[in-house]
């Protein structure tokens, strides 16, 4: 090359910063792609990470490994603390390196909110990585084991509550699991307890579940539940979770578990690149997914708010953060061709939620579904977009040898606070 | 049944006592299994989990699923501080709550020892548990990603030294699967450093490696480690471990990780049973395993101290540790049969150790071989005693891929330190 080639610098190897990474393999430009871990992880199946049916590795492929191939990119394991929007570099939590840019492509993401009870968050954890699946995973056999424990030596146990705070798609898809590992997984396991007996309360506070689904498809939902054994309560407002209670208005229930998934809240991230934020946190981006004043910095996935022509929000989901990881990469290479920027639109694929081994509600193209067959459509997706055919292999795999046997594979407590 | 049915506790569930509990499945005694784990270890592979080759769940089994089919099995999860030998109970380390026992089979196994120099410990990880080998590939794969940004921000980077202490069967397996990792996994993986340029030492004091091996053997295995780019030093006594830097005599080694396997001291477990222990703490037990003066207390596997008609002390390795826990089942049926006590005798099956990806030495039967030929024998001999068909499945599968890719399908940094 003639020219110095443009650094492109992507925050966040989500589903945003792994696509727009690899739709700029083939520019004349140098990508620097910056991560807090070594893995990309494929967030839909980290529920089933958290209830024992998959191992980490199954839904997470070293970020460094998918790029092997790919030679104009350069992977760095570091915590971003911070944007020189003037000087064009980026600052990184724990030393004074800074690493410069021509472009820079932030997608790092959201994490949990507790509407500003943060204390909520040692009680009830929330499952957006692979460090808070194991976690839930290792919360949820052990209450078994304190049951049991309690239930031999001294003849009774508490109740065995399983509450879920929160009914969009990772909570009944959490719900569903979970029921389906008291009735089924552990059903001969224990000498002292039934399992069966363990309660799945699934808490939503607005008036069905999957409230971004039709309204038929949020009661299939609720049915299919139902039929499992969860009871779904709506219209509940949690007003405090502690350790082992949860209360709804003046109402306390009893809580073995309690797990969180009620709200999303943006990377802090989005408050450094100079912008109007929403309520969540997420930086509200022009037509052509850059932050306002800013042409070569753009924002993508859960972090930028964006509504298309009609004024429909693009909603955080794993299609939309591609579909704009793959945008920003596009804008760059427009302007390298001196080519128009253009506006970004959102094309609707359509939605699955899993619940249970066997159940699920989707709609594809205008098209609403429900039971097996949408169950069969989401593992089908679901396979197809995990990075790496050894993964797509062992999934599947993994998913057959669990469907037949009941089994799941992967329970196992590994946590270091466990002695 | 009209008498009462004794009741037999066993404290471990690694080799020895999973072994007992299952030989004791047709007799008419009810069985307790406590562990401070919810699952069997298949330490044997450990090592596989460590250098990211394998999943924690591939060789690991939740020991409730073990004993599912198994009704006179009951399993607690809990850590043991003590017995009360004339009474005849275990107690806990966080409950008042005490377990009978009419007999008591010990099994609680071995840890690292570290000649007196436990605050080696944190610098130089030993290879027991699950935890341990995520420790372990914590430290290995961040060792590549620090010398990686050092690299690219300052233009060089400090020697990529890995250091392992201990040259008998576990730090030869590390050894050969840290180059392995080295020269073909990590390959195209970095841009800035040459993954091939670290260097892996192995340390050991004696004059050879593997030293329970004829000479023969031990020299192969040298000449097999040094085909690949391992340098091994003997008559190296370790004088200081520190971050950074490893002290034999008056010479530095500078190390970017060091990993410990030299040395194995007994469980505390030992000195509560009352009798003689040896100076690695385990302790000596009868011909029939017992603790002298309680005809009904064994101690098998890692944890006895034992020698055959010839005066060869029993080794610590699993096959002891599997005949020992049946052993032990054996006596206790012999009792209800009212047949008089044997005399354990250990039955050499052979030994094999790996060295990488396609070589090891072993011997069987008195026949020494080493190379490719050794290398299938140990895949066959640890595919057949993996718990679980699954596992056993999985393993193969994920051996087979790893083989032919040269890519460890677990190369995932989780551990929480890391943010």
């Amino acid at each position: 090359m003639n020219a110095k080639r443009p650094q492109v610098v992507i925050i966040g190897a989500g589903f945003g910063g792994l696509n727009a990474a690899r739709a700029l393999a083939k520019l004349p430009v140098d990508v620097i792609l910056i991560d807090r871990k070594n893995h990309h992880t494929f967030q839909p199946l980290l529920y089933q990470v958290a209830m024992a049916v998959l191992s980490p590795a199954d839904i997470a492929s070293p970020i460094r490994a998918i790029f092997r191939g790919q030679k104009n990119v350069k992977v760095f394991l570091g915590t971003v603390a911070d944007f020189d929007l003037d000087k064009q570099t980026v600052k990184f939590e724990d030393t004074d390196v800074t690493v410069p840019y021509d472009y820079l492509i932030v997608a790092a993401g959201a994490g949990h909110a507790y509407f500003g009870h943060d204390e909520w968050a040692s009680v009830a954890p929330g499952l957006k990585t692979i460090e808070d699946a194991l976690e839930i995973r290792r919360r949820v056999l052990m209450a078994f084991e304190d049951a049991e424990r309690r239930a031999a030596t001294t003849g009774g146990h508490e109740s065995l509550n399983f509450i879920i705070v929160g009914g969009g798609a990772t909570g009944v898809e959490l719900a569903g699991a979970l029921a389906d590992i008291a009735r089924r997984v552990m059903r001969n396991d224990f000498r002292y307890i039934d399992p069966k007996q363990a309660r799945v309360l699934l808490l939503e506070g607005g008036p069905t579940v999957l409230p971004a689904y039709p309204p038929d498809l949020s009661a299939s939902a609720e049915k299919q539940l139902n039929d499992l054994g969860v009871e779904v309560r709506t219209h509940a407002i949690v007003t405090a979770v502690e350790p082992g209670f949860v209360r709804i208005g003046d109402e306390v229930l009893p809580a073995a578990v309690t797990l969180w998934a009620a709200g999303v809240g943006a990377s802090s991230l989005g408050k450094h690149v100079g912008a109007k934020t929403d309520r969540a946190g997420r930086v509200v981006v022009a037509n052509d997914l850059t932050v306002p004043g800013h042409r070569n910095v753009f924002v993508v996935g859960d972090l930028a708010a964006y509504a298309d022509r009609e004024g429909n929000p693009v909603p955080g989901v794993a299609p939309a953060a591609i579909q704009m990881g793959k945008f920003a990469a596009a804008m760059i290479k427009a302007d390298l061709e001196r080519e128009p920027r253009r506006t970004f639109h959102y094309l609707d694929k359509g939605s699955l939620a899993t619940i249970g081994r066997s159940k699920a509600v989707g709609m594809v193209a205008g098209i609403h579904f429900s039971g097996f067959i949408a169950w069969l459509a989401w593992l089908f997706v679901h396979l197809m977009f995990l990075i790496g055919f050894r993964n797509r292999f062992f999934v599947m795999l993994q998913w057959a040898f669990t469907y037949f046997s009941y089994q799941g594979a992967a329970r196992l407590i590994t946590d270091k606070e466990q002695t």
